[in-house]
């Protein structure tokens, strides 16, 4: 009986960072070997040097907005995305198992997620330090490898299972509707069959209302556009890379069709990948 | 005689701050009262409550792109932008008079400083130290406070001058096509008389195509965007704010009919400002 073989996917962070989640949602728990890297470089570097299957990176948050360091990354690397997932971010406060509410004396995570449940924090412990960390999974980790027993982290409940911490509070972020959406990354594109989503990237020649003509390739094809971001274009000051997702196919003649339509205007263009479209995180 | 009064303009950061440097571009130097403030949120908040006339923040750089911060602020205060201004980033590395640069064993500064300095410090300052602080110019004011002789600082040439330090290297940035564009915030609007520029920020009904519609607005009365920026619509997971800004002025005809026309589609519309159109910086 042969064991089936697990897939390495890389994210950013320590082991139980909501990017781990993600992937675990994504791939499902028993069939992914999740790989914890240092940065987000390391993720893409890990992916397109073989050394990993997929990676995983966060690229928006419904609270806090895109992570733009992922889209210039994307554009760095020769990878496709093959998947995205949406996740719900609950955050926690975890201390060890010994420590009580009234023991903590400091509040580690990271600064999003400490802004995040401030209004929490407030009502609960008034006047505690709040300490920036650089992940909420990494001030989590760092409970038990100091022994720290006057101070709680901030992180998911993955977190807490991990680092064998336990759970002083549970679902403390002030706005439940906080979603961050992740990319799934690979070497190969992907073929979706169902329901799909293109993700483009490209540069306009300097010409007068050259974003609205760009932006026309798709409505007189009637191409919904679900997401677009700007850039800067490095060298070429107030120019910009526009990164915009499609809701559509590749393997279409009406997308292959807006995307010829549009290279007659851009000096650049790359799809970034096809794949199949996930149910968007949100109450509505 | 009457010493006439001068402006006094908030700004982020210690004296010697990149944000200082646009204000006196802007005013004039024998103008301007700066007025060093620890938070973009007190500078809009001190304009706002009439303790200071006018505010500048930077909103957007041409290597890091939008600080989408002030993008935020601009939304949740009720100011008018009056006015632009673009700043070269010049970075130098600042020292005590009597350091040398074989003496130098860290380099403090603002973490984005560090790596537009990057190449620079790896060829002249090889395996040195890089410490993240929270400003360039409080890089430079903890030297002579705390008698640092073994460290150096990066920032402007003003910071050099407001703590008496020497200039080690001079324009030690790796792209030197590094510009800022700032905004002055003011309580009032102003008329414009000549090459204007107007900010709008604004929400769309949930529809197909909707982006493509209001971009139309401005397209078909040859009206050129210069800028748009996205920013998540809180509570609303996957709906945006757009900030966009156009060649143009309120007081025109076509101006007031395309916005008339964009009302139409949008669910939210506000006019961060209508203000004298600046050089934008670049070599080009």
């Amino acid at each position: 009986m042969s064991v089936p073989k697990k897939l390495h996917v890389a994210f950013q962070g320590e082991r139980g960072a909501y990017s781990e989640a993600a992937a675990v949602a994504f791939f499902g728990a028993g069939e992914v070997e999740p790989i914890p890297c240092t940065s987000f470089d390391d993720v893409f570097q890990g992916v397109q040097s073989y050394r990993w299957e997929r990676g995983i990176v966060p690229i928006e948050n419904s609270l806090a907005g895109s992570i733009h360091r992922n889209y210039d990354l994307l554009l760095r690397h020769d990878l496709q995305i093959v998947g995205e997932q949406y996740l719900r971010i609950v955050h926690n406060l975890l201390a060890l198992p010994e420590t009580r509410l009234e023991d903590i004396r400091r509040v580690y995570s990271h600064p999003q997620a400490l802004a995040q449940c401030e209004d929490w924090l407030d009502e609960h412990l008034p006047g505690i330090e709040r300490v920036a960390t650089y992940d909420t999974a990494g001030s989590a980790k760092r409970l038990p490898e100091k022994g720290q027993k006057e101070a709680a982290a901030i992180a998911s409940t993955q977190a807490a299972r991990v680092y064998g911490l336990s759970l002083l509070a549970a679902g403390i972020e002030d706005d439940i509707e906080n979603y961050t959406r992740f990319l799934i990354l690979g070497r190969e594109s992907v073929v979706p069959d169902d329901v799909a989503k293109t993700s483009i990237v490209f540069a306009l020649k300097d010409a007068p209302g050259v974003l609205f003509k760009a932006l026309s390739v798709f409505a007189l094809r009637d191409i919904d556009l679900t997401k677009i971001e700007s850039r800067p274009l490095k060298g070429k000051p107030w120019q910009y890379f526009f990164y915009l997702d499609f809701a559509g196919n590749m393997t279409e003649e009406r997308c292959q069709n807006a995307l010829r339509h549009l290279q007659e205007i851009a000096s650049f263009l790359r799809v970034l990948g096809s794949y199949p479209q996930a149910k968007a995180g949100s109450r509505e």
